[in-house]
C-alpha cells in the first residue's frame, strides 16, 4: 500500500493519527498542496478530485476520502477498534464522525478557504476554480463556534466524543480544534468539557502525527 | 426501533430506499419539515440538531445522520450487502458515498436552500438561522453540473456507482438526481452513462420509497 499525504494539511492528518493509533506504518508520498502538486497530471491520475489523502491499495486501485481510508485500515487491522465494537457503538461513532465533518470541519473549511490570501479563486478543493465569498468565511466562523457548544453538551456526559471509548470521531474533532487555531478560533472559555477532552486526547502519542 | 421520517425530504428518502432494499419495515413517525415540526421542543429532545432522519433504537438512544442509520441497519441485516462485501469493496462504497454527499448532495443543498422562497434565513438545516446567499445558490448549481460529469466518468466503466454491485452510493446518487430535479437541474444530454444508470436504478421497486 502507498499513502499520499500532505504533512501540513488537516485532512491527511486525520489518517496519520488513525495509522499511529493502529501502529500501522505505510510507504508515504508527500504531495505539496502549497506548491499545487495536487493539480499535476501525475497526481490527477491518482485522484481526479485533486485531494489528499489517498490510499493506493496493493491491487493498484486508489481510495480517497478520509473515512473510507480509515475504514479500510480498520477492516485489515481490527484492534484497537476505532469505529466502535457493537452495532450500537458503531452507529454512534459513525453519527458523531459525520457531525464533526458536516457541522465542524466543513464550516472550518469555509472559514479558512474563503479568507486565506493564498487561496483566491480556490474557495473549494478540487480541479475547478471557485471565488472566495467573504460572507461564507464569516458564516463558517459562526458555525464553528456553534459546533463547539454542541460538542460541549455531548462531552458533558461522555468521556469521548462518541461515548466511553476513543474513536475516529475524537480524531476528527481534535483535528478540527487544531485547524480552527489556524484562524485564531480557540476553544471558548465557557465550553469547559471540550477543553477537558481536548487536553486529554492531545496527550496521546498519536496526536503528534 | 422507531424511524423519524419526512416523506417529502431527500435525506430520509435515502434511508427509506435502504430499508426497502433490505425488506425491513419500521414503525415510522412523520415530522413535517414544511410546518417546522423539527423545531418543536418534543423533537429537539429527539435530535438537538433538528434534522431527520433519526432512528430510535430499542435502548432508547437516537441515531441521526443517514449513513450511520444505514450502517446500523446493515449490521443487523447483513444481506443484501449495501456497504460492500470485501474490505476493498467496502472502501470503494464508503469513498463514493462520501463523494456523492460532499460533491453532489451538499452542493445541491446549497443551490436549493439559498434560493427557495420558503427558506429565507434558513440557508442551513439546524437550530440556528443563516441568511440565504444568492452566490452560494449559483455556485451550488455549477457544482452539481460538475459532479454529473465526474459521475459520468465513473459510470462509463462501472455498472453501478461503486463498481459491480448496487450499494448505498447508488441510493445517495439517485436521490441527488431526483433532488436536482426540484430546481430544474436535469441530467445533461452529454452525460449518457449517468442517464443509463439512472434509468436502471430508478426501475428498482425501492425507488418508489
Amino acid at each position: 500500500m502507498k499513502f499520499y499525504d500532505c504533512k501540513t494539511a488537516p485532512s491527511p492528518r486525520r489518517v496519520r493519527i488513525f495509522l499511529a493509533e493502529k501502529g500501522v506504518d505505510l510507504e508515504t508520498v508527500q504531495i505539496d498542496l502549497g506548491k499545487g502538486e495536487q493539480f499535476s497530471d501525475e497526481f490527477r491520475a491518482v485522484n481526479p478530485d485533486c485531494t489528499v489523502p489517498v490510499l493506493e491499495l496493493d491491487d493498484g486501485s486508489r481510495i480517497s476520502e478520509v473515512t473510507a481510508i480509515c475504514q479500510y485500515i480498520e477492516d485489515l487491522n481490527p484492534e484497537p477498534a476505532l469505529f466502535g465494537s457493537s452495532p450500537e457503538e458503531r452507529a454512534r461513532v459513525s453519527m458523531w464522525n459525520a457531525k464533526v465533518e458536516q457541522l465542524g470541519l466543513s464550516a472550518m473549511m469555509d472559514a479558512f478557504r474563503n479568507s486565506a490570501k493564498g487561496l483566491v479563486d480556490r474557495a473549494l478543493p478540487g480541479p475547478e476554480s471557485y471565488v472566495q465569498l467573504p460572507e461564507l468565511a464569516e458564516r463558517g466562523r459562526r458555525r464553528v463556534s456553534h459546533f463547539f457548544e454542541r460538542l460541549n453538551n455531548q462531552l458533558a456526559d461522555n468521556t469521548y466524543v462518541a461515548g466511553d471509548n476513543y474513536s475516529i470521531a475524537d480524531i476528527s474533532a481534535m483535528v478540527l480544534v487544531d485547524f480552527a487555531g489556524w484562524i485564531k478560533i480557540g476553544i471558548p472559555d465557557d465550553v469547559e468539557h471540550v477543553a477537558r477532552w481536548y487536553s486529554d486526547v492531545s496527550k496521546r502519542p498519536s496526536a503528534a502525527a
